[in-house]
């Protein structure tokens, strides 16, 4: 056991519409302490001064903003991604409570992101699944539409309510901390490549499901840094080699 | 040890100024399937458009709202009552987290209130006195002013996840249900009257600190229906007995 510092985890919004929900996160995110606000594709565009106002001097200077073209762009450098959606989504992701979420993200080795969806469609299915699990509030079905930055709210407040609690103890340190997810991502991506190059996603119409259903299963398994080297190393050494195999098949 | 039902909670919000405010905190209780929301003298009056706007369908018909003019009124069919405030305040009462305060608002056998405070001033001294006691989040010292809507959410967001547990049992059966508060209130103004009549209240410029004193001391004793009436019957005894026990002294 050996105590540790717990990074603070970063908040997402993907494509948000409404400067004043991203204002209104900020101040929520400031009221808690956090402080690493990202946005990939605000619809219109940062600075908003919708968002200055709500954010009730949160923005500009409180809490830092940056802006990312992509989300794998911007979940680059976390450790842990969490998706939070209301939505049953046909994916095998493990579904977690507020509560359960957080002691994920304050025990990891590294950042945690937290993906929040826009006001109207929510979170995209590509973005779920670069995720690591599914937080899900328990929302009357007959009313679940949680306002963005009430989601903001709920996930920050119970991050400072756990943090208030004290810092966990890590047990086992031996564990290797986990990849970060851009070379998570690098690894998928150089995975799905050689299968293109490879002929594997025929017919082309099921690439995107069989692509999906991959980094679901990737995502779920926690690499560490070695063994996305591993695997890398692996895929370019099939690659290098299909000719070969080919050769020797053929022979 | 029996299963019981919970009622659902009532949220008050005391002077609330802004129609969004309400709209967003209505939106956000229906989320999590809380529908006793409980006006008292909205500034700008009831119903209210811009509240209506924000609640995403919630107003009217989904969340019924009542309006009351004082928070005595609305908290009158209360058996236990948390005020949520982030300031510290000189007065007595257990400083609950959210967590704790939702097992007791779900142990307590009637209904449980929770008041919010307006936006700018939060909760006035009056109604804290009134509370059992009080829920504060863990908020960043120099970033501490949680939009009204945002603590509703917090609030509400607790409940649904502590019902989703289960319904908690209760272990000792032959506790007698908690006073309401209206017979509390009532029993408080019956003693402070004859406090007045009795010339206790000397200076009259002390009245109002010592009353917050003697309901602060009253609130947080848990009284039962037949505590109350057998206090009530006390005061009743004292103040009719008052020039007996003047006579029998200046005999």
């Amino acid at each position: 056991m050996t105590s540790r510092n717990i990074l603070s985890p970063a908040f997402i919004l993907v494509a948000p519409q409404m400067g004043e929900n991203i204002g209104a996160a900020a101040r929520v995110m400031a009221n808690f302490a956090l402080f690493d606000l990202r946005l990939v594709a605000p619809r219109d565009g940062w600075p908003n001064a919708a968002a200055e106002t709500m954010s009730a001097g949160a923005l500009p200077g409180v809490v830092n903003v940056q802006v990312f073209e992509t989300v794998e762009a911007a979940i680059a450098d976390c450790a842990l991604v969490i998706a939070t959606t209301a939505r049953p989504r046909e994916m095998t992701k493990p579904v977690l409570g507020g509560a359960q979420a957080v002691e994920r993200m304050r025990s990891v080795d590294g950042r945690a992101g937290v993906l929040f969806g826009a006001e109207r469609a929510g979170l995209p299915n590509e973005a779920v699944t670069l995720s690591d699990a599914i937080l899900s509030f328990p929302v009357n079905a007959q009313f679940a539409s949680l306002n963005l930055a009430q989601a903001v709210a709920l996930v920050a407040h119970g991050w400072a309510e756990a943090m208030a609690t004290g810092v966990p103890e890590k047990f086992d340190v031996e564990i290797l901390p986990p990849a970060s997810r851009e070379n998570l991502i690098g690894m998928m991506e150089q995975f799905e490549a050689e299968l293109d190059r490879a002929g594997f996603f025929f017919p082309e119409e099921k690439r995107a499901v069989v692509v999906q259903n991959l980094r679901n299963t990737f995502t779920r398994a926690g690499w560490n840094e070695q063994e996305v080297r591993t695997f890398r190393g692996a895929i370019k050494a099939l690659a290098l080699g299909r000719g070969k195999a080919r050769v020797i098949r053929e022979d």
